[in-house]
């Protein structure tokens, strides 16, 4: 059996970011909570979020892989106002996730599941040399900048700076972050070990973005040429993307 | 002749509601106040507005039929900006209605009429097994759930329990609302002699209701395959609409 | 050299009201400023602006042609948030403007300029029998009524009054602003020698306010089936546009 309650407003955020990038995804439930991987169909993104038991306000769960049309779900989840108490549950007889609404009244959904089989896809355990956690707002705001010249964007690391930049055939765009010299604490962290550089597919990265809160903190781990990993967390539960790098021929 | 005064805001909420099924409308002047009823095109729903003189801040009418092209008045009402003055005319000779909004600027329209005749339409004195009260913010919200599951929808009236449900080939959506059962008092009224159930046309029920605010009180009135009768009331205006259910083969 | 920092805010304004009838410029640079001036592709209407020294918090300046894609001057400035230090350099070697935006971090954008060579292009000392001042958020009201009725609109002056209106086949719209008669002070200024009536494309009208604030005075210059003339100031920036008639046949 799964049954678990929590507050609507987390579940839409961890959907959300989910489904920015994979259409349809298998929940791997179990005792301790609800994980769940997928690759984009074009497999440059790898998208992972991790529910542990801990963030719901009751739960029971055996072990069940649960198959669903992220699209649907998303719809659904979008019906919720505020913070709404959310009860999942799936009906093993009837092949259905049930997704219900308490407030004042009760609104209750079925989702028929997905022949989706789970992916055993992990985060593979990469080494990186330089890592820097930054506000989510400041980084997607230079993602919006550098849209303005063209579809890829690269990422550098170097000498207490982490700048993003792109270039055009006729316009460019450069944000620079300084380390120990923001007041604002827009760059919380940053460790270098080696200067790195990498380009990436803009549109990716934006969509891998999409779903975070300006306030939110990015933990991003880079390297040159290599996949950048990006991690957040929403109220205790945890969003890790990885996306391959533009390799320039 | 025919001249009134009233406040934009009221008439804009009445036009509008009254628009949103139907292009055309003659409204009936007299001394007792403006009337209106017209079927949509398809002949599925009717809806039916009356005006009295009481709502006007001045009102001075003969017998005139008016016949109107609603989307150019709603679009002219549309520009009016919150509690203007809004003086309505009849230009007998020029054959048009003068539209007239009042505050620091005088503003000016003038809508050529239609050659619609009055339609005598009556909306039909029907006996109802049941009828609810509801807020029309959570009758709205039920509608845009049952909106992703499938285009129809059934209420459903049964021991104290008034239900808004959808089914689709995978999902399905549910809305309970419980008699006695409701601190934000969302179901008003609820008077059941015999339970009852009819599916209605999701779009029309939207069209039916989309000029509402969350706190309007609609008066539904059902039976089983029977159409469902909802009115409201806007500041004295009363608003009646009736819609034909869609009966299962 | 040129270089100029200035309030983000301000010269977005400028820039946008500029932009909304031109595609490229050619800023016109000197020590005691930035002038430009364009006429719109079908030659219909002129647009100028000025921002002299004083406006800028530093500016030094020799004599430069500076071509520019208002377009994409546009979206660049445009990525500004509220208030914030906006510098503005040219680069002569690589041929390009860069736009540096500073807050808690620094963004700097580069634009490619244009080989678009000075217009040289006067607004025309016409003397105008007529003038009015007018807030612009009741001038682009009065074009937005007019605007259901028709796609030309005629300005008249006569008789202590400012007269707005627009007649189509059906319909017609008119607004009337009347001189000492308006505890809004909509109506600023009227000076009349002659009445007159001028008829003008809404479109263009309507591109030449679009970038207004609804507390903006628009000098507006009138006579008989002469261009209009309308001039407003930007925190010491000055525009003005000139429209030519509808001549009706």
């Amino acid at each position: 059996m799964f049954k678990a309650t929590c507050n609507s407003r987390d579940f839409k955020k961890v959907i959300n970011a989910t489904s920015n990038l994979v259409d349809e995804i298998c929940f791997e439930v179990d005792e301790t909570g609800i994980k769940a991987s997928a690759m984009d169909p074009s497999h440059v993104a790898l998208v992972s979020m991790g529910m542990p038991k801990e963030v719901f306000e009751s739960y029971e769960g055996d072990i069940h892989d649960i198959g669903i049309d992220l699209e649907a779900l998303k719809k659904i989840i979008a019906r919720s106002k505020g913070d709404e108490k959310l009860i999942l549950e799936l009906d093993d007889e009837k092949n259905k996730l049930n997704v219900t609404f308490k407030s004042n009244v009760t609104r209750k959904f079925s989702i028929a599941l997905y022949d989706v089989s789970s992916s055993n896809l992990k985060v593979p355990d990469i080494s990186y040399p330089n890592q820097v956690s930054i506000k989510a707002g400041a980084f997607v705001e230079a993602l919006k900048d550098a849209e303005l010249v063209n579809d890829h964007i690269t990422l550098k690391v170097d000498e207490d700076k982490f700048v993003i930049y792109s270039k055009g055939d006729l316009n460019q765009s450069e944000t620079v972050f300084e380390n120990n010299n923001d007041e604002y604490e827009t760059l919380t962290e940053f460790k270098m070990s080696e200067p790195s550089k990498s380009t990436f597919n803009l549109a990716y990265l934006k969509d891998l973005t999409k779903s975070t809160s300006a306030e939110d903190i990015l933990k991003i781990y880079l390297g040159s040429d290599m996949p950048v990993k990006i991690e957040y967390e929403v109220s205790g539960s945890k969003l890790v993307f990885l996306l391959a790098p533009r390799i320039e021929s």
